[in-house]
């Protein structure tokens, strides 16, 4: 968390598209594809990391609470503290269904926050 | 802002990055080069708008709150209610000094909310 004094840890979204995504076994469980934004807050909605490379899925993505993604500078990726059965049981979507409609959207990350049991701060 | 029910409108950082940025007239002012996120929260930091094809300083960023950044779907762009004066006394940078240190850092995003007269909300 940022300290009293306002010191913060910033990255550029570029620069986190891409990234490959372990468990903390070390096992790369996929990437991070994108980062989805809320346009009308300045809240990260969540990230939307590709485990197709995995479980085979081709074209599904799991939106997962950005805070649960730990960069860790020795693996050069981030690492979530996730289970193989967590995995495999994911929510996954296609890619355009994470940005698609008002109505749906809202769904969509309240699922995923509360699939992996963090905190929401919206 | 998002309604009660949850309802909320999110996009893919990468579909912001690029994006044509124009003020109120309808100038073309600059692109949005990237948007930085804050890596221990939940936290857009700021967008990092690309001024230098008006102001003919090239390599130049200005830290802008994004919640300034308004989509307009008819201009194909950001509008952001900014004048000619504030634009040219905006606070820029380098592209790589927006990330740097931790604790320059949140003097950054500081001076930026500051200069925009932007409520915090962190």
């Amino acid at each position: 968390m940022p300290t009293a004094s306002g010191h913060t840890k910033a990255i550029l979204a570029s620069k986190v598209k891409g990234t490959n995504v372990y468990n903390t076994s070390g096992d790369k469980i996929g990437h991070v594809e994108d980062v989805v934004l809320d346009k009308t807050t300045d809240h990260i909605m969540f990230a939307a990391l590709g485990f197709g490379g995995v479980l085979g899925m081709g074209e599904k993505y799991a939106p997962v609470p950005w805070s649960m993604l730990d960069y860790q500078s020795d693996k050069g990726g981030y690492v979530v503290p996730m289970s193989e059965d967590m995995i495999k049981k994911a929510p996954v979507y296609d890619l355009s269904d994470l940005t698609k409609g008002d109505g749906s959207f809202g769904d969509i990350r309240e699922q995923s926050y509360s699939y992996y049991n963090v905190k929401r701060d919206w």
